[in-house]
């Protein structure tokens, strides 16, 4: 058989991590048979400045005839004012998320044997976090009136539907049946927000009724950030927001070793349209293009890919490899293509 | 002279954190000829319980005639289901907030001697967060519709003015001029929250032309969250909106050893209405009337309240008594009275 891959390297360290990745992913599925087809975009910052294109129509059509993309990352240097503040992100990553109806953005965060965590006594962690994707604070509903004058006031809609948290919950709580400890937290701010915090709490109430074996509880995200510092062990699938998911899953990921190992599937769980695979790091513009960057996270986000494809044997081979690798690191500085050779070697 | 003081011990372990703020103030106030005049008012989760009121007006026109407020905390145990959820916190507290103008909310994050931090390496912690009080998305602007059917949506909206971000980015800036390291760092989300984020970067970039003497940067709030746990000492003056500055303080309490030490002012720095000092922490009612609850953040509230009316002999006579207090703590079980006690005797 054969992956039809959209490859989407994108700018800064994004195109080193993903040429280890797809190393690492085209060795595992060939020892199964299966051909990686791969096609490149020329997506990201560096591509608007050349063409003055975030994400042609032509381009994203194209892309929905793919099996799933891979993607690096985006961004330009932070000092560069040529590029309109946030342009790339919204018209780009963020535009992909929503239109390929990405609602499940997945990231899981597990602590590696001997890899750094900030913490004393992190104990175990192995949790995921279920983040929705399509809605909340970020579908860009907003505006500003009397914009740069002492009488502004500017607007961000949170908009929230009963579909897309439903749908968002309910593979909350279904990956949490298939996992040990079978616990679902949900995190909001219900106290204050109280319309989208309702229906948040709502839903979880109603779709638990369909998993008596799991079981759920709430915490505001004041509260779950204190946790994720003091207590993390006790998360095992966090459901929550677009906007509280983005700010937990760079702390989760900052505990368990920093945003180097961080993986991330932006999903599509109706397959309508291709899911997409993304390091949950930046594209780190001031160690581009100096084999410095570590390419796991890259990684990782392949064996997500390959399990949502249904390539699990080969997605746990790689996830066995790239765990060996990581609890042997000594710390010591390897080339950005050495590790994805470590990994690739050891599949 | 007279401090005419406003008492709201409040639910849970606040009466018992706030009788020993109020013998360490008392006591330091006294030593330097001044009158304490104590007015108490019961409001909180079991006030509403036994009368159905949240904040009277006459209760808050009462509040207005005090030179300053000393909240202790609210809030009904978690599972009790008679007191509609978050009713306490938004019609009483948040109320106040509004109502008499809190637009400074400071919460200052020291990590102190020996006291356990999470962190395997926090190095030197002394940061303040200037987090705005009055406006975001803590309006209460939102609703829904269609409630509780498959069809329903929900709403939340930030309203940001340049007059509310202005004056809070101000008085930050105002706090940097007169600390050590002069810098602020604006935490906010402006690549997604482009409305709301882009008057509070113009804002910042704005303000910053009237002191010259403090440098400035930006963060997104997931990245401020990671170097949070990664790299705390980085930090000087953060300042930020309503609710990233929730989930910051709350993350920057568990980092310095808890919020058992968190101590914030609700400030109105022009004086048009008195301002309301609280620790951070809840009600904590599972250890409620147990003597088990840390006054320290009460008595730590108490310092900025007089730092607030101008009291700054006492304030640092308070706090020198607190940091030794709390540098030779050895993890050792006091009760909250005798904490009090000691910092009173070592005043
Ligand atoms: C780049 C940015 C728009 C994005 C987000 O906020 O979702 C990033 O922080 C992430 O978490 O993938
Ligand atoms: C109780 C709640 C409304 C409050 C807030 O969100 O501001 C609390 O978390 C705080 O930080 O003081």
């Amino acid at each position: 058989s054969t992956i039809n891959l959209a490859v989407i390297p994108g700018d800064g360290i994004g195109p080193e991590v993903i040429a280890e990745a797809l190393k690492v992913l085209e060795k595992a599925v060939a020892a199964e048979g299966v051909v990686l087809e791969q096609t490149h975009y020329q997506l990201g910052a560096e591509h608007w400045l050349a063409t003055g294109e975030t994400l042609p129509d032509e381009v994203l059509a194209d892309l929905r005839t793919r099996d799933a993309i891979l993607f690096g990352a985006v961004g330009a240097a932070p000092g560069d004012t040529r590029i309109p503040s946030g342009i790339i992100e919204r018209e780009m990553l963020l535009k992909l998320r929503f239109s390929l109806d990405h609602y499940v953005n997945l990231r899981p965060s597990r602590l590696y044997g001997t890899v750094g965590s900030p913490l004393a006594n992190p104990g175990t962690i192995d949790f995921i976090v279920v983040r929705e994707g399509t809605e909340g604070p970020y579908v860009g509903n907003g505006g500003s009136l009397r914009t740069g004058t002492p009488h502004e006031v500017a607007t961000e809609v949170s908009l929230n539907t009963a579909y897309g948290v439903e749908r968002v919950v309910r593979d909350a709580f279904r990956r949490a049946s298939a996992r040990e400890r079978k616990h679902v937290t949900l995190v909001h701010k219900h106290n204050v927000l109280v319309y989208a915090g309702h229906l948040w709490k709502r839903t979880v109430e109603a779709v638990a009724q369909e998993f008596p074996e799991v079981t759920h509880d709430y915490l505001h995200v004041d509260a779950a950030t204190i946790f994720m510092v003091t207590d993390p062990s006790r998360f095992d699938v966090i459901v929550t927001d677009n906007l509280f998911g983005d700010i937990l899953t760079d702390l989760a990921a900052a505990i368990t070793g920093g945003i180097g190992l961080a993986a991330s599937g932006n999903i599509n769980m109706d397959r309508t349209a291709p899911s997409m695979f993304e390091p949950v790091h930046g594209s780190a513009p001031d160690i581009a293009g100096q084999q410095k960057a570590d390419p796991t996270a890259a990684i990782l986000s392949a064996v997500l890919l390959l399990d949502h494809l249904g390539y699990t044997a080969a997605a746990r081979r790689i996830e066995a490899a790239v765990i060996a690798d990581v609890e042997t690191r000594d710390g010591g500085a390897r080339s950005t293509s050495a590790v994805g050779d470590a990994i690739a070697a050891a599949l």
